[in-house]
């Protein structure tokens, strides 16, 4: 959506108050511009007030000797002298549907600079001059820089040369800044009474911003044609050159820049889980010029259109994204919690952002009900490190282990689980593919597990070899063919698939106890679904079947065995992926219907800004650090922990998610798959049920599933695992944004990047991603799947 | 230096725009909190413009008819009606030394705040109102917001009601939350013709902020007691209980929640490195309200005096704070990068603020002439984890080692290291002491270092005892007794201690090639301070010359010794805690005149913000990498990997850090200790050269030493180590705040935070610790250490 073109350089020109002088140093622009022999396009988006007054009609009056080349244009006029929201409610009086949305709007004026754009054959300015103060209402009543921040143009503003003025420049420069504008340049009357522009000067200078001051226009003259004449011979006194000189540089600076990235990227940067030597050339780069809601936009050098394009991010930013890019609440709430605090020292002290933080986890969120402490860290892996930790102590300080027994320890899980890449991390999953490294060894046993998939429009449950020797073929039938059946956890566990999973792992666990292999001392799960080992969908029977017998297996003396105590062994839930909301359930406890003993959490939890890891315990396990000394103690700890900055953010997400949670865009979508709000077995997603079971039914898919935000498609291929490319090849054209077919041209004009793991290709979206952008995705994968 | 009463119910007005109203409305406030019964005081700082129109006159005029509780004062008063930098300007004329600044003033306003405090009998409120808009400047030219922000009094903001106050209002509501203000209301007139507060009311009750529009004042009468007449009869007419009600539940609200707050952390929270079991009570929870510079604002319930209390950061927060607490240009940074990027996906993409710290580390910072690649990751234990994967790869590949030999390499050490809490970090270092856990496997040799100190005022290297063995007594000598040359590294590199050295390694080396224990595959040094293994100052010759040798001990084939690769071991600089000017200097590479392989940063280089960290690695090691298939990459990430707040944030903050190196306060300490700026060998330090020596002359201390930003306090103990309490117990007066007898009373009335390892004490300040805060803070120790 944002817009940037090679020969026509536009300019957003914003006020920092009502009556500052746009309008006059806009006029001043574009003639100066003129001049010099660049076709020139005003644009006014919305005019309030009386025809004769209206902005472009001044343009038009004294653009000067080559107006021939200067094109005004006013896309929405209203005649009441009020603030454009104000004027388009009063003209739609009762029928308030009239109002012109802001995606209407936003439309429009980019279609009008880009017929613009299409139109020019040499270097041509633009000017698109808005209305009030930078954060005056729009037509719908969004303010300004909101409204206008999928453009993404770059911005003059107009500073207040009055008294007061230099706050008010100031701030409207700071509120610019907090969505993310960039400001070539600040202009504002000379007033030698005030002369805030002596102060603003080398205020803004510090910060690298351009100011000019600009002589102030003659006093109005009451007589017209005298005014007529003082006017023109006060723009004829202005010299703008070194101005537009900025501008044109600025311009020039911005796109050598973007040229210049993917090469210079390609020598600086050592990427993460990328084969350099795969990357072929500077076109395999992607270069984020900036990024809005659901959309990054990705700049593609082209002459006659907009060199920037929408790309769909369809990992999420690798699963991260919740709320959508530079969300203007997230980004309030860094700035107040770094304005408040900076980053404050953590141990032994508190503050309200990591306070609220931890209170809400605890008692409304995935802690509910079983956790009584939060620790914190700045990721998923370094959250599991810490819970790997907790778990390990607690079982030697019950088990009385010393020395070498507690180096020997293993943990249980399953087969495709991934909990990050730091070692520990590592060393809680299998070594199997290329999941391993020089110092990774990996301690315990994982068992292969069923999985649950839809397949040709069914669902279907799929056994590991060592139970489908076991088990009967009627054992994985499911009733009414209904995938809710599957996640209702609690009806199945009398099944006689139960029964199977249980007697298996119960042997599997006794066989392990006499063969020798490391000591369990955790069992470690990615509850529902394994991400990075594959978006595999476990039978979440099987997980709840898994902690049932590990805790029935109970060896605890009678003093340790309290209610609230852990039983058999701890327990890990890695809710890191799968939580807050990623599958549509706030957490996976309530489905699985077993809590865990200690939980973790990142990604989601600062709605996709900046780093920070939760890892929950239990009062439990909290008891096996704390005594009278300070060696029993977790001695943990990363300088960041509890930063202000991510604690802030994360409670603003949080507030955000639960507003997801409740609103028309989820109903709508649980309704569709049949699922209750709140009833813990309720499976549904974003993605169209339709569409899941369509795809599922092409030659090309093995199988499909959903849930919540995530879909994965797993493509026919017999290599399969991570180092295939199938899923990749089979989905290539979703890079290019294409002309689509979908329902709204406008809304189909986008790329998507994607990620797969091997043969497995996923989308995700925010929480908070329009049904009509999921359905426009929807409408592309169905098409790239046809090629 | 923050204010906060139990019984004073202090507030700060703040004006969305010049002559919105804010001595009106304070006016009503005023008159309606003495209607209630309450003390009421009315502050006008700095008054501009006319004494019959000041705005505390107005107040006084106003005040109704409990005038005898209210009491208006004015500190600073200028006649001209300009805004007040100018004013002081003017009066000051050609003395501008005369110019109040801003700490005087600030000084002046908080002693008149804590008088009416003191006074105060019953419930009481005082109104401090500012001039002009949220950001116009105050005497010195500083904008009010940051002026005022280490009060940090709760603020009312007087919205705008005029044509473009919409924006106005919030605008000046958003630059009030950059500098973390609590608003606890905004209030403005209501006019029905823009009706802004219409739109304003749940604009902001959606954000959590009560709006309040209160009925406009009639217009200005020209006949005096006509005017006086309808003004009185205006504020008559008001009833503002309800926002009074609200400024009290705001206030009462305030202090229930930082009451509450110790009790709730303690149930709450799990902090690292804390044994909570040691925590005795709530009074030992440091309740941080706010932040600001080098200081903490803690809160400790009093009643007559202010609750909050000054405490110095002297941990630098964890060693992270460069540039102080809410510095506003790295919460703007932030801002930038939030309001335009949110995070955004890194592999194989690129953005700005990347790249731009990207080569920022490679072209001008501690990368500079060695390294080619960075690759970016969350903190410093992340960090190091990727260095050892790559290290260790680097090796098993040049050595073509496959199975279970990747497996068993250790890596060549210092004893005392440490390089994070991760399991992979946690192996590259001993297992001694309290630093262990159940996974922690050390797999290397470790070194016992020779240390340099200050004892007793003389520099001193001591060795260790495998060392003393062989060394003769005068190889330890150090001419003229200068801690410089014990830093010019080259210059010492042909001594007999050096050989010493060289014999000594040479030897070990040979042995452990013949002792079978793990194959050795790294060299991995935090350069010239071990910081958490306890502020161990390694002598540099010893790490030079390990260096040296290790890389003379090259076994690679003709193929791979070109110049650029590395030799005999790949060289890891662990530079987390010692690089970026936390020791004075940009990088220790310089000094040691030894370029690493990898090196990692983090902490400062954020500023002190949020986590971030950034591993660099030379081509060399990148190649080991590089190929053509995806399993040979190096397979590790991080979600938030490179994120865009955090690489915009080190982008301004190795601006201000460049600022700070070429800073007057830095030159003059340089020139204290005798060190020219850029020379290698320059040591030197924040802390007074005679402070140090005169510390290290103390019977209680053993030994002292100062680099930079840090001064290091070993206390004499026979207990040392982690666990040993003896450097708390010495220093145990610091965390009170006293009186004070240093040469500012004002200034010395704080208490200081400060970590200690056993029995070691340790003080940091940021890079920008004012000198005459350092000289406090020095004055407190020594103090203390007389007791």
């Amino acid at each position: 959506m944002s817009l940037l073109f090679k020969n026509l350089r536009v300019h957003q020109i914003f006020g920092a108050n009502t009556d500052v002088g746009k309008t006059i140093l806009t006029a001043a622009l574009a003639r100066a511009s003129a001049a010099l022999r660049n076709e020139v396009f005003y644009l006014k988006p919305i005019s309030t007030g009386a025809m004769q007054d209206a902005d472009d009609e001044h343009i038009k009056r004294y653009c000067g000797a080559f107006k021939n080349r200067v094109h005004t244009e006013c896309l929405y006029r209203f005649h009441a002298p009020v603030s454009p929201h104000l004027a388009a409610q009063l003209a739609a009086g009762d029928e308030s549907h009239k109002i012109v949305s802001d995606s209407t709007f936003i439309n429009t004026v980019s279609s009008y600079v880009q017929r613009c754009a299409s139109r020019v054959t040499g270097p041509a300015h633009m000017y698109v001059e808005t209305a009030g103060g930078v954060h005056s209402p729009t037509l719908s009543g969004t303010t300004q820089l909101e409204c206008y921040r999928p453009l993404f143009l770059p911005t003059i503003l107009i500073g207040d040369s009055r008294l007061g003025g230099i706050s008010a420049t100031i701030s409207a420069y700071e509120s610019l800044l907090l969505r993310g504008y960039i400001v070539d340049a600040i202009l504002l009357f000379r007033d030698e009474y005030y002369r805030n522009y002596e102060y603003l000067t080398p205020y803004f200078a510090e910060r690298g911003v351009d100011l000019t001051a600009i002589d102030a226009p003659p006093p109005v003259n009451v007589d017209l044609a005298q005014n007529a004449a003082s006017t023109e011979s006060y723009y004829q006194s202005l010299d703008m050159r070194s101005v537009l000189g900025t501008l044109d540089a600025r311009h020039g600076q911005r796109l050598a820049e973007l040229d210049s990235m993917p090469r210079r990227s390609l020598d600086a940067f050592w990427w993460p889980f990328v084969q350099h030597g795969l990357v072929r050339s500077e076109k395999d780069v992607t270069i984020i010029d900036s990024a809005s809601s659901d959309f990054f936009s990705v700049y593609k050098a082209r002459d006659a259109t907009s060199s920037l394009e929408p790309q769909f991010d369809g990992s999420a930013s690798w699963w991260t994204q919740a709320v959508g890019h530079a969300h203007p609440a997230l980004t309030l709430a860094a700035a107040r919690a770094s304005g408040r605090y900076g980053h404050v020292m953590f141990p032994q002290a508190t503050h309200a952002p990591a306070l609220q933080l931890a209170e809400s986890l605890l008692h409304d969120g995935p802690g509910k009900g079983w956790a009584s402490r939060v620790f914190f860290s700045d990721d998923g892996s370094t959250g599991m490190e810490v819970a790997l930790k907790m778990a390990l102590r607690a079982f030697t300080v019950r088990e009385g282990l010393e020395g070498a027994d507690r180096k020997a320890l293993g943990v249980l899980g399953l087969r495709g689980s991934y909990h990050g890449d730091t070692i520990g991390a590592m060393d809680a999953c299998m070594e199997e593919g290329v999941y391993t490294c020089e110092w990774h060894n990996a301690k315990g046993y994982w068992f292969d597990p069923p999985t649950v998939s839809i397949q040709q429009g069914h669902p279907v449950i799929t056994l590991p070899p060592a139970l489908t020797a076991v088990a009967a073929p009627a054992d994985c039938d499911i009733p009414s063919d209904s995938i809710s059946w599957v996640y209702d956890v609690p009806a199945r566990l009398d099944t006689p698939l139960a029964e199977v999973y249980r007697t298996y792992i119960t042997q599997t666990l006794h066989s392990l106890e006499n063969a020798g292999g490391p000591r369990l001392a955790a069992l470690v799960l990615e509850p529902l679904v394994m991400g990075a080992g594959g978006m595999l969908f476990v039978d979440p029977l099987f997980q709840r079947v898994l902690v049932d017998v590990v805790r029935a297996h109970d060896t605890a003396s009678p003093s340790t065995s309290e209610a609230a105590a852990w039983r058999g062994l701890p327990v890990i839930f890695d809710e890191v992926f799968v939580g807050l909301y990623r599958l549509g359930m706030q957490s996976t406890i309530p489905l699985l219907g077993a809590t865990p003993d200690i939980s973790v959490h990142a990604k989601i939890l600062t709605g996709g800004l900046v780093p920070l890891a939760a890892t929950l315990a239990s009062d439990s396990i909290f008891r096996a650090f704390y005594g009278g000394e300070k060696a029993q103690a977790l001695l943990h700890g990363h300088s960041y922990t509890a930063h202000a900055v991510g604690c802030e953010v994360a409670n603003e997400a949080l507030r955000l998610l639960e507003r997801e949670n409740r609103s028309e865009a989820w109903t709508i979508a649980r309704a569709q798959w049949g699922a209750a709000a709140g009833s813990s077995g309720a499976v549904w997603s974003l993605w169209d049920q339709q569409f899941v079971q369509s795809v599922s039914r092409l030659d090309t898919v093995a199988e499909v599933m959903a849930l919540g935000t995530v879909l994965v498609i797993k493509v026919q291929d017999t290599q399969a695992g991570y180092v295939s490319q199938s899923a990749q090849t089979l989905l290539e054209s979703l890079k290019d944004s294409g002309t689509g077919s979908g329902s709204s041209a406008a809304l189909s004009l986008f790329s998507v990047h994607f990620r797969t793991l091997g043969n497995v290709a996923y989308f995700m979206t925010s929480l908070n991603t329009a049904p009509e952008t999921i359905r426009a995705v929807e409408d592309k994968i169905w098409m790239a799947l046809q090629k």
